[in-house]
């Protein structure tokens, strides 16, 4: 009985982007091992969905490393984050307080990715004078990633309003038809409002890297054209 | 093997509007029967979800009693709709043009009822500014219906803007994941704004049964305080 | 990296209630700091959901303040209760007392609203007797907020025999098919009877707010009428 | 490539009432060849679902035979039916006039077994006074089936009041979330009335069965203790 | 603020069988307080779905009255079960050890009810020279009830070979497609074999109910011939 | 604005079956094109799910070559099927004969491919002496497809009695719950019985194409064996 | 009784693009009031999903005009499409030919905008060389629309292979567990791959809107940089 | 009240392979008796889905015997595993780590049956050059188990390149739609690629039962070929 175990170290080189690790299903021992070969390949490594004791754990053993973890998200930097040289700005919006461990996921792979953000919390439509009040602000960005949960009504109202390219992600936040975030979901994907582009439920890891293919088609043009 | 039917003819006297006729599935002597009886019991007879064919049947059968109908809904009114007095007035609110079969149903409803009623559709969240130039009249109604397909996001934009009681239906219209108006529905009942009412799915009838209800609660209360 | 929060204080001037924190996901830090501008702003505060842990740090943060918490729903009301002139009355009726926790988000909301209220508990449709009882006194209130759970039918027996507007919230108490409450929620938006409003599952919040709409529009009526 | 295929000529012998033929798939010349067989074999054959236009190439077919058949329900009597003796009677219940079609499965199905039947139609619980005038009547039949579409809510209502055997059928009538029944067999199955036996949605037929099971059961013991 | 509770004491009279207190939902104390009204009504009282800390007290406030607990299923019955005089027997049958939770439900209530019952558990049909060996011992029973999860094939193979009443009771045993008992649910109800009674998943009391109501219909029949 | 078109031409070498066309949602000039390509390519082409009314346009397009046409299935074979040269056998063995559509599309399938089949239908589990009587014959096949829709019980059994690869197929047949077929599917996904692998919804096609991969391995390790 | 109807013909200056007709669910005068509206204000319409009945009235009132309609999309463009001046190129991708009808709806709304577009059809992850083929193609292309049915793997084997940004349209194409299209849609958005951005079911449209609010923020980008 | 209590001894003479139990919902003290009695009567007992805490019980109840337990999966082998003598080989192949607990209780079940396996683990498509790099090897295998969560789209990719019968188990791994391997098993079953067999969710267990009906059915035909 033998086990053979791959890994894609080659996925930097074809997508731009380090494979990262998903934490969340993985043993302790999983993940230090293939943090340790990421760590080797490409000097730092990204996890995601890592549980609290868990990271004890990784901490301890890589205790020489810099390493930043966020609870909320249990995204899990270790390493230095990555370095990218662009103009392009993103801009994390979202609907409520409730749905920040979603703002921060896709903050933390922005970051390890090395592209600037800036987050806007608590702008739902419930209250519509504060998207009205940001909307200026908005226009200096280069992509709208858009969080909410419940009825998932933001992204909608905001595609109405920015002509921006808009990636909407659904928070598993609401109760009763709106628990585990299909509601917001389907609201995002049925949108009247044009062109919104979704991602799965709570996915701000799948945003950031979406928002970052953007920013590289934007780079690589500029590049084509500067040239 | 004897059948024996029964018909609510009492209705009118327990809840102040008299049995409707679900027409969908009924065929079109059983039709004739049932409208007989409630015009003789009341005056009139109220038929919703009439599909044309069975509609020419029954106006030839009645073609001695004035006969309303909307082909759009199905909603069929024969002999003289019931009156009413009362000072509030009722707004039927859409998303879209697409919406009017639902939009029809419900004031169809209210004009059987006796209830004024004025519509202000194609006013979806995606053109915002459309809903924000007739805030100002919607608050001179005193009860709102605010019917919407795809995401449903209207009653909800509507809801942190007005504090009028708001019925909201959500309508079959859309495709994909908004198929058959179930996103719609739980985007309204999962709303983040406060205290919005739900219906049925395409329920326009039902939405003015309950504008009806909350029509008669306040005529109620002034007359116990000006008696 | 830059992260704004905004928060909608302006909502008391807009819609007559101000803004409740919903408590279930956020962190108590977050909560207490919510709860302190909301309390700057209006005197008051009120959270759902709150669990029981985070209840012991925000009392002990808040202990100058008045608090009222129910462990039951959850519901906590920092500070003074609103008052309100009115003279509706709102009857919150439940099919069981496995439903209480439902009863009591109501219960609570209204209070923190400043409207009177009474319940009539465990009167499900299995016992009829226990409803046709107290139909009576049933009609002496303005408006009728009915929980049930399990196949949720008590609305629709109640829809068939009561005039008032009735604002039926279901409640996650069931096994089976009846598991979280969806065939509860379906029974009454599916009702036969006519005009029942639906809220979310668990939403006796909302159903609340419900009623003070229309209790505004009420008392709004009357004021119009009787100056 | 070789066909072989098979017939339950048995059944009659093994449970006391013949094979079936599900009608609804299956093409007029496999239709005419198995009722030829079962008319062989036991003298009667019954086709339930079957559609009007094969309807009339089997009535050609079988045109020496005594044919019955009712449109609404699809169901088809082929011969002369079943004669059992039996001081057992069954009532079907039903809470619209459109759930007609499942009334008549029903009642077909237990003509088909010699079985004596009454059905009280549009009793539903909108009207409550309706079931309440003929409790009296019920309780002189052995074995309610309880048919209804909607929120499906009677047989609860009678479950409380009536301490018969009660299979339930829930009926495809309905529209948005009770679209096909679903709803309402739910509300069967999660009712909090108690020992309620639900058949699948439409299944007038199994529930005939059903109670032809119980009547056997009941005829049986009789027949032990009075020989 | 006032709060008003009922409870079904007239159960009993009505349909033969007191109210029942379905434990999950309900505090201790509700508990007990309900426990207690029914002991003075009735000398008995029985608790569904309890569980162990929660029987813990309960054991301890009625330490003066029989107490008998299943953990399994937590049923609990206060006091002395009832006395019934009948000549019926009811067997329960099911298709792994896993549902023995489901099969215990079902006994204890009819034991709580006086009804004598044997049980033959473990006889799945991937195993079927089991079903087939008991065949002739099942004929002797009046009445079956058959509890299975995974693809709940169990009734249907039964109900091919019996001509008994069959009460089909889905159990919540499985995983992926099965997990939560559905796919058991709908194999019942949507089951080839005939005239298959379906309950709600892992409903063992409301299975024991069905039994009592066909039980007492078989009883009072034999009265009725025999007096 | 520039149109590419690719079609897998390759399959036959990769896999030792050519590429077969859905036929259901394309227009029957893209079939003409597509099938003119495979016949040129491999000598035969194989459309699934034709409808009658595009079978009669490409039948006379080709009317030059050879062409089978089922209509229950949609199966249609244009050219000469293929030719293998295998000892195994493949039984098609379904509980219904309203499974007709599905059970011709694996025989036509596998008629394409080359291989031998034989059909058992009309077996199921409500009669099981049927499937009983058969079980030595079907020892004598090496891979046994089985149909069934409604509660798809017929693989579980079978799988408790023959040792051999049992490919299940639901047929979506049935109504209520079991309409579609989920309900046969989940049946066969979450058998008690154990090793039944399961196909797609009505997919006869790929049930033939399984079991020519277990025939192929067979045969291939034959040669490896005997060479 | 007043009906009030608004359109949103300030879309082209707040976002760029002007408002879309969705044809499915409005009657033809209304299509053709609203076309005339938009035609007026921006001298071009487009209707999406309109019917091949409907487009024939359509055609023959605006004769006048230059119409284009594509029946398999529904997609028709009454006056001179848009034109906008971009460097930028979108590849739409499909897994098979029977997703013609969602590519098309893609091309027909970028030929609307005015944008350049190329198809690559037939190219689904069962043949993967076809894929494989043509990857240094895909890289000179800014923007990739990838369209699937069935299990909707494509952008998944794209996403792994290309940096650029993918948005993905899941096709209504299968059968069984596919149909539909929610197979395709769970798939893209639950996708291993990184940052593949989903739409709706169907949603050529959208898709096309999406790829133009980039294309926009790449120009948009370049010319800041640029002037 | 009597409780009779069966178990298949005779399964490892009807099918070559003997009862195994399924540990997840039996106590311990059952799982003991149960496991005494398989070990008495074939030497050798499996549990499955066997938690930690009960493993210790098991543990020093059968110190006297061999035992093996794998914590990720639950697999328990007590006894000396079975032995046959085979020259097929199995490969067991995954798209992540995380799907490590399917892929053990796939090789651990192949294991007590006595059957030769190797595993190939993360080789995702989102890194296609790892499935691409290992084609060569995985001919040489008979029979491939491939397990996927998230999308499950290996299955697919896999069946497009290799001939092999393929026996598909989605795994419950990823989050949002993907949750709980629902996804995975409708992309798997909807598969493009032809010929895929699917076992249900998790289902390590009957996807090794599956491969070892295969393998025999190899042997027998070799056995047949070359005696």
């Amino acid at each position: 009985m033998e086990n053979n175990f791959f890994l894609d170290l080659n996925r930097l080189d074809r997508l731009g982007f380090p494979e990262v690790v998903y934490g969340k299903n993985k043993d302790t021992q999983s993940l230090i091992n293939i943090s340790q070969k990421l760590l080797e390949a490409h000097g730092c490594a990204y996890i995601t969905r890592l549980q609290d004791d868990k990271f004890a754990e990784i901490q301890s053993q890589f205790s020489h490393h810099l390493i930043e973890y966020d609870p909320a998200s249990g995204a899990c930097i270790i390493g230095k984050p990555r370095q990218i040289k662009s103009d392009c700005k993103v801009a994390v919006i979202s609907a409520g307080t409730s749905d920040e461990y979603v703002v921060n996921e896709a903050l933390y792979t922005l970051k390890f990715l090395g592209i600037e953000a800036e987050t806007f919390q608590d702008v739902g439509v419930a209250g519509l004078h504060r998207i009205l009040s940001i909307l200026d602000t908005l226009q200096k960005f280069d992509i709208l990633i858009v969080v909410a949960g419940f009825e998932g009504a933001l992204p909608t109202v905001l595609g109405g309003l920015v002509s921006k390219p808009i990636i909407a992600v659904p928070a598993a936040i609401g109760y009763g038809v709106a628990e585990g975030g299909k509601s917001a979901l389907e609201s995002m994907l049925g949108s009247c409002a044009n062109g919104i582009m979704v991602m799965n439920i709570d996915n701000g890891y799948g945003a950031a890297i979406a928002a970052f293919r953007i920013l590289k088609a934007i780079d690589h043009k500029i590049q084509q054209i500067t040239k």
